[in-house]
């Protein structure tokens, strides 16, 4: 009834014009017509950014390491009466980028939003044990990855006359995370990579943006909620009142990628509850 | 003609619900029913993010120091069919910061919103000539008052349960502007009382966090890009490509505003066109 | 025995020219016949900055508000054979500023150094119960008095061809201590305060830095760690393993006002235990 | 003749005792009897770094990676009668890291102080022209290999009791170099990975910081100022007055590893002359 009510009280008049109308909608679907990669999107954070992103209106290919991660999200998106597809996509294979970046263009003509979502599992120890090996992966694939997932994307960005990248890094890049060194390390180099993207890819009309999440409850962060006394100690340490919801990082995405954001670029948005970040 | 074919290309299926038909008034109108109040809104940025907050949904109480100024913005704004009103308001002054928030309480019953945006005319030139009394003047206004400001709002916030306040900083607190150093210290210290007010207002259900505009065309900043070498000079210094606009101030402040922002508090947001901030 | 051991294998060969003993005595008292102006340095850090700007080869004027403690400070560290006198000086009292300048002009011949450590009593609590009168003490003393000061002593550092001042503001700049609003706020300003001065005062040859304590034990702080139970808190919070101790604070200030420091101006380093401050 | 005054007006008194005496060595000999290991030391910055370790009572170990440079650096830093050996050492292979380690060991019992400089030759051009090789080889050198680095080192400083580590970043960490994005973003990196390891070994008592250069004369550098409209253009840009020499950079390493420096772990020291950084 209530809403019922809401929806009454903002009932719009009746004679508005086209203009009016389609001023609204773009309002309404701010993503309208916008083809958006997002990487790293059948679970937690990148799932709830995908949705969001089609919600708003845009054509959303998602993506994961494995196909049936894939065609579960895909089926429960389209499920939703979204604008979904999905391709498998390993973002450290050169192959796989060039083939996510094809998906796009042979379905919607383009790309116009790339969120570069895909992190290697972190490891989780002392820095003092860390192998080559891991911090290889790790690099790799947070760093190296976003950077050539990005330069895979910004031909298709560039005919379309620009277009927006986010990149999701985490609060950890200003705020270690405990025992999660090689993971905090690589994400404070993708808040330096989105400035030098982000002053790079201007002369081409393409604005890049960051994300820094704090603790949200996915599966990926699991090891750090999972334990009750763990998870209360990281909530004390980072003054932290509840953890956050994967809805609660998407909003903030979308927003980034949409034409009100247009005179934003090279910033990062901590979205983290007030732990403590930086001035 | 195309925006209608936009319009039609996603023109929702006539069976949804009423349940579905408010949640699509809630992201239409993010803001439906909250109660904004806005200082120094009746001309640049604090005038584009009045109109966007009603756009959004909200009942907005504009205030300046000039009755006229306030009279020809609500006029303005009006005249647009938005939800309105305006008060003069001194932020300076206690008595007046009481009446701009009795005015939201009359009117629309309590308040939801604080947007601060209140400055102090700023002194140019070398910080070696400013005298006690702009320091005076400026620290005043831009600092105390900003705090008092929040501090005369936040019982009626909370007595709806919560709310929300953004602080208007600048660039200038990362990145001085040349001569106007009393100015850049200001809002320096803008961007530490957010994370002063968030920290103490989140058991209030309170969010707080800032906007850091760049250089952006409004009367305000008229000295900066007035004479073109000195625009030329400026725009240069600071990388950037474009003057911004006061509606390129206005989305982000709608959303840090709105339910979408729920786990973002402390947090400066920079909209500088990709001008050097910060990390 | 393990000492004389350390200077006998240390011993310099006995044919060093006059110009290598000159350069040793350099490196030994790096501030030789610099003239300093340390504020509020009766006690705590700034004593402990005082004391060490005169190990290090400064005459140091020291400073605070009782005549009584000027003496006693004064008294100690002649009594370690170091050049130090000391005047009264109100930092927030324009003729008490002009004296203490005057003071080490009459004494010295000049000025090369300022260390601006003076701040208000800091008020306790929450900011919701902030009020006028509080703001403006902290701000005047904190942030006025600390712009003024450095005024003060510019013209006669310009006459020695250039010099060094040195802010004392205060991790909480950076990581607010919790229950001191206005102060963390005042220390945040500073901040920023040193970049505007070091900016223009560059062309006059005169470099200004800032030094961040974090929680360091004097009788300023000893309301943060005199309760034991708080004190824990803090240091958990904080990620402190032990507080610091004001003699921990000084070699930076004087590092910072040699030649050594050359080329480094604009920069705040935060002296905190390994506190988390900012990237 | 004026140095020669200088050196009489602080002649210390004749009375002195031994504890007197090695307190004054201690002050000017501040890492006396410290073991130092610098890295790509036989040029630029690290050579300065390392003859200033040396000039402040360290033994060094010089290396980089061809034996010639070694040789040389060698001879002229024993030339002055400091006390320097020097090995062949790529950090980016295990085994060289090993025998720098070792070699200090053997020479001198053990390691107390680390300064990490290598880094790999930075690739000139756009983001959008860096291939998976540019990024492997600058994240392999820059990142991965002063962490494994430090990981080499740090069993023999805690054998030692303690000791410390400075990292060697750049000003591009925080504000990109124009058409520098991997070496940029690897310098990022290790602003964060200064921090992580800061918090992991203070438990062991090693202190981790890092030092951030700006504009210096180097041959790394010659890129950046070779050409002088490139250099007017860089320095015009980044508000720099003058180019730094490298040892304007030598000083704060050697303070930062000295006892001086006992509570200040974790931090990011820039060296810029004024350049914008960061608050």
């Amino acid at each position: 009834m209530q809403k019922a009510g809401l929806f009454l009280s903002f009932c719009p008049p009746a004679w508005r014009s086209v203009r009016m109308v389609s001023s609204e909608m773009a309002r309404r679907y701010p993503l309208a017509n916008k083809v958006a990669l997002v990487t790293a999107s059948t679970d937690g954070i990148g799932f709830a950014i995908a949705r969001r992103l089609a919600q708003d209106g845009a054509h959303v290919v998602i993506s994961s390491r494995k196909q049936q991660n894939v065609d579960q999200a895909v089926a429960m998106l389209q499920g939703e009466g979204l604008s979904v597809t999905g391709t498998v996509c390993h973002v450290g294979k050169a192959d796989d980028r060039e083939r996510l970046v094809a998906t796009a263009v042979k379905l919607h003509g383009g790309v116009d939003i790339l969120v570069s979502n895909a992190a290697a599992s972190p490891f989780f120890g002392n820095l003092m044990d860390v192998t080559e090996e891991v911090w290889d992966k790790i690099l790799d694939i947070n760093v190296k990855a976003t950077a050539l997932m990005t330069k895979a994307v910004v031909p298709d960005m560039e005919k379309r006359g620009g277009g927006s990248v986010v990149i999701v890094a985490s609060l950890a890049a200003y705020t270690p995370f405990s025992g999660l060194g090689p993971y905090n390390v690589s994400k404070t180099a993708l808040v330096g990579l989105t400035k030098n993207l982000a002053s790079e890819l201007a002369a081409r009309n393409i604005r890049v943006n960051c994300l820094a999440p704090g603790l949200i409850k996915t599966n990926f962060s699991r090891m750090l909620w999972m334990d009750k006394a763990r998870e209360k100690s990281i909530k004390e340490m980072m003054h932290i009142r509840r953890i956050g919801k994967p809805e609660e990082c998407a909003g903030i995405v979308s927003f980034l990628c949409s034409e009100d954001a247009s005179y934003i670029s090279g910033e990062t948005v901590v979205v983290a509850g007030g732990a403590p970040s930086r001035l």
